[in-house]
């Protein structure tokens, strides 16, 4: 089964997207398109010989050939009107902003163009941290409290150190800082308030457990990656950050109990039935006294958290048998017509 | 100050949303512009003398202009290439699918067209009404106790009756129901799965004090229409749906309390701010105790609510100029070309 990548777009993850996509061609040898958003929001159909960093960071790919989406497709421009694409199923790879954030979900379902990702609503509560939280509240997942902050607000006091600030719509650890006291709260803040004018102040629990697992809905129902504990790191550095997005080799699978594994799905499954449908998403999880607690939800993480499956290729294929079927709504105009009657027009 | 109307959407409440738009027409005579969306997804641009809703039941409508939305506005064809068509601001008065799940919120953002209406994660919490429950908590605002209930799901017992039923994601009060005793569910519950896989069952309060009021947010901070005491009624047949979207002339100000005006404004701007902004909303509230409830928001409400506002054209001018900006991110190449450096590449 054949894919085509999606991956750029105007957001802070831009550079993240192109790192991803290129691992994801390592990868997965039967992709032959890919097709790029850049910034100004123009589409292009790269060649897979370009498919290198310097290509787009030396902005080569403009000379690439641009397409746009229309009803059922990508098309391009000729010399006599235009041709369709007829581009296998896109794999929406755009992390962060237009990718996360619902735009190109939107986008293509309003064109009708196949894809595995997630859904608009779907973008719209995991993108945003605290609708993230008020959405695991509702389907009964525990998650850290919180306190949210809008940059025309005072600087709160009284807050309990050590604590984390986070930007509240940025993945890729960007803007995020550990703060332990309230002498360097307000460099912190600053620095998150450059990224977005909403941030989450949650508390930072030192050692706690972290666990990460992946997974999606199949024909035949849920299915899951193995269970990763990653890496402890205070802060992500470039290198680091590129590490993360450009694995291609499987994780370590996390020594846990049997009953840890299974509440971790559990609350997996809790957040993803009824909503993700169509997306392989990773839910980060904190474990304190034996409870389990949502960090986020990355819905399209990097490379695709390919590194925890074991089968990656196939479970790309069995997600793409069960992508969300769009809403059949029959548009008639009876309404109207007994408006017409009634008025005796 | 002129605006250009967007009306239809592939939804069940296309016919309603053309209703609304000529009711605009009637009381904006400054609107040149209308731009239909029919149920397949192609805009067509409206001669004003054309705005009646005889040429859309007879599908004459798709005699006229097709245009289309591209970078920074709507184009059309000619027979050498593309004419961009420089109409004015926008309004959003798709009514349901399309215009209030965010899919033409996406679309407008995306292409950088300017538009008064929600912006897609408004409209994500408002068209779902268990998200707006989420939402309405989170924000410190109250709302009837409800359980969620999808398609696959068993019918629940030991329900307290009456309660009513209504589809999740759908206005305009199609699909709702209020059931009386056990027999009568699953009939009710099957006609609210016609228009959606998700449901909600709320109590049904008899004689619950209703108050709709509608506002939003100008550059010198919230605006607020008079409070209206709805109509009863206990079930909206097409006649009162046809009313109530076609309204053109002011509704009658409920006489309350200054306090109880001052806690429905103070829970309407706790929903409306940091998420709502470039929108005319309207919110509707039970009042039970003393105590203000959310019932539900109405994202894009019938004929812009026009009714409440005893300045309407001179409120939508200043929504108008206190429309969000786009987020300004610039994507840079730093950290790709800091790999390239790394690798010595």
């Amino acid at each position: 089964m054949s894919f085509c990548i999606l991956f750029g777009g105007k957001s802070y993850e831009h550079e993240i997207s192109i790192v991803s996509a290129i691992a994801l061609k390592k990868l997965l040898p039967q992709v032959k398109h890919f097709v790029f958003l850049d910034a100004l929001h123009n589409f292009y159909l790269i060649p897979i010989q370009n498919m290198q960093s310097k290509f787009f960071s030396s902005k080569e790919y403009i000379k690439a050939q641009k397409i746009y989406p229309k009803k059922d497709g990508f098309y391009l421009r000729t010399f006599f009107g235009e041709k369709p694409l007829n581009l296998p199923i896109l794999i929406n790879l755009i992390h962060g902003g237009d990718g996360e954030d619902g735009s190109v979900a939107s986008l293509l379902d309003f064109y009708g163009i196949p894809y595995i990702g997630p859904r608009n609503p779907a973008c719209v509560l995991s993108f945003d941290k605290e609708l993230t939280k008020l959405l695991a509240k509702g389907r009964g997942v525990l998650s850290l409290e919180y306190r949210v902050l809008y940059r025309d607000m005072p600087i709160p006091k009284n807050l309990t150190f050590p604590l984390i600030i986070k930007p509240a719509r940025l993945g890729s650890s960007i803007g995020i800082s550990i703060v332990e006291s309230q002498e360097k709260l307000q460099y912190a803040l600053e620095s998150a308030f450059e990224f977005d004018e909403k941030i989450l102040i949650e508390p930072f629990i030192e050692g706690i457990k972290e666990y990460n697992l992946a997974g999606f809905k199949s024909k035949e129902g849920m299915r899951f990656s193995f269970v990763e504990e990653p890496e402890k790191k205070k802060f992500l550095d470039f290198e680091k950050k590129y590490l993360d997005f450009s694995r291609t080799s499987n994780a370590k699978e996390a020594e846990i109990s049997e009953d840890l594994k299974l509440a971790l799905r559990e609350n997996f499954s809790k957040l993803y039935e009824n909503l993700f449908e169509g997306a392989l998403i990773r839910c980060d999880f904190f474990v304190k006294d034996n409870q389990c607690y949502l960090n986020e939800i990355n819905p399209i993480p990097g490379s695709l958290a390919n590194y925890l499956f074991k089968d990656f290729q196939e479970s790309l294929s069995q997600l793409s048998k069960a992508l969300p079927k769009p809403d059949e709504i029959k548009v008639t105009y009876e309404f109207l017509h007994q408006i017409q009657f009634a008025k005796g027009k």
